[in-house]
């Protein structure tokens, strides 16, 4: 019976949505096994655009000052929906989270809300900032330097209250800068598809938040951190100072470390082997 | 051991993508049963959208006259694409395949491709076209006089060769009857998220497709039709014909009936009540 199984909940980064990983989980359900993608506060099915996007004729200077309509989004929300996502689907059992990328914040501050319905928290190209220091702290580190993301921001994230992206420009610099930030080793054709469904606005809330762990929250579940070694938006340093610091604070709980060789988002580039990894954590 | 558990997968309707399912898949993953849902050809993270679309400044007569980049995508891709995602996601074995509206059109030619990988056919407000009848014939019957769907059309598909709708217009007027048609029961947050991920152009090919249906083929599937009563998009009345004409040409395979009272979209208004249905069919 399949109740013995624990189910994985997958969890995007900002812009993206649970569209993202539908070719891992279709390894993963062929595999047998639970599994679910859900969308983040202010993303996929809970995204609000901003009307300067949409707006004909277009306006680009509205672009850098209109504030986001998900402006009031923040980390307590993400958190606590993740929560709910996670009872949702293991009815008040254990259930493993696989995040990518800012969605590791999110995760963070889950499994320190319900350390004990989170089986497994697997980090993939993610976040995993220290007790206390939001994930915005790591961006401006020396390690970060040289990221594509900052440069692909259409506004100031303190202006607008969101990291706005302008997924559908038809400028092709901008889009192929998009492409090499997020895509670099997928496809053309699915890299331009996949910016079709971004949510254009990220809400800045959730980076600014921060969350202090203890050890017997988020610092007694069991951890995997996958590296993405071509990562040019969460630069392969800053993942790896997020396990140095985190090994260092919780000492008796180890990082498992799994290295791919891909972009920022081998769901894309590499769902077999993302799916063969988190299958294995049980 | 969760072999024993016929995995589920979710085929979206034109314009849609694997995100639509994400609360239904939710519930379902909370019942330990394997589930996916799929991207269809030439949409979702296969789609390719119009330039005219993203032009600045916004050149409207362009959305009348640019041939879809999905022009080339048809049934039997669409059908062919199906058959190897009811594989992977398979391994082998028979798989429970729940469509919606266009979906069903490729469920049936899946299905007749490989009826001993199709363990049943669930169509969930969905073209279920008779033996060499596509599914473009239905939309001129008299029994879907009155959908919403053609009003909302930004070009002739003869000329585009796409249904052609522009989901991100700012015209509020536009965007109520986008509303209206597809999301009548769902709130207005998440019916305007789900209109920023649609796929703007849905390819004519695969609505212009047919499938010859055999005893030995479509015929020997078991199928479960879900009628929504409040569809404004694919009209009760055409639902049931479906049904009837299904009915009188495989009398010895009739179709089993549920009935929910919801618009065109219950994926996102009962996502509950589309997962009970479901994960009670085997």
């Amino acid at each position: 019976m399949s109740a013995a199984l624990t189910p994985l909940l997958f969890l995007h980064g900002y812009w993206h949505g649970s569209w993202c990983w539908s070719e891992v989980l279709t390894h993963v359900a062929g595999a047998g096994r639970p599994a679910v993608a859900v969308d983040m506060a202010g993303h996929g099915l809970r995204a609000r655009r901003p009307a300067c996007l949409a707006r004909r004729p277009y306006a680009p200077e509205a672009l850098a000052t209109e504030v986001s309509p998900a402006a009031d989004v923040d980390l307590d929300q993400a958190g606590e929906l993740l929560v709910s996502q996670i009872e949702d689907v293991g009815r008040g059992g254990p259930v493993t989270v696989v995040a990518h990328s800012m969605g590791g914040t999110v995760l963070t501050r889950a499994a320190q809300l319900a350390p004990e319905l989170v089986a497994h928290a697997v980090y993939l190209a993610a976040f995993m900032p220290a007790s206390g220091t939001p994930a915005a702290g790591y961006l401006r580190l020396p390690e970060n330097a040289g990221s594509l993301v900052g440069p692909a921001l259409r506004a100031d994230p303190a202006v607008v209250r969101a990291l706005r992206l302008d997924p559908t420009s038809d400028d092709a610099a901008y889009r192929q800068h998009l492409r090499d930030t997020f895509y670099a080793d997928v496809g053309p054709a699915v890299a331009d598809a996949a910016l079709g469904l971004l949510t254009p606005d990220a809400p800045a809330g959730i980076a600014l938040g921060a969350t202090a762990l203890t050890c017997e929250g988020w610092g007694s579940v069991p951890r995997t951190y996958v590296t993405c070694a071509q990562d040019r938006a969460l630069l392969p340093a800053v993942q790896r100072k997020f396990v140095d610091d985190a090994d260092a604070a919780f000492p008796d709980n180890p990082t498992s470390v799994v290295a791919l060789d891909a972009s920022h988002s081998p769901f894309l580039s590499r769902p077999h082997d993302v799916a063969d990894i988190v299958v294995k954590l049980g």
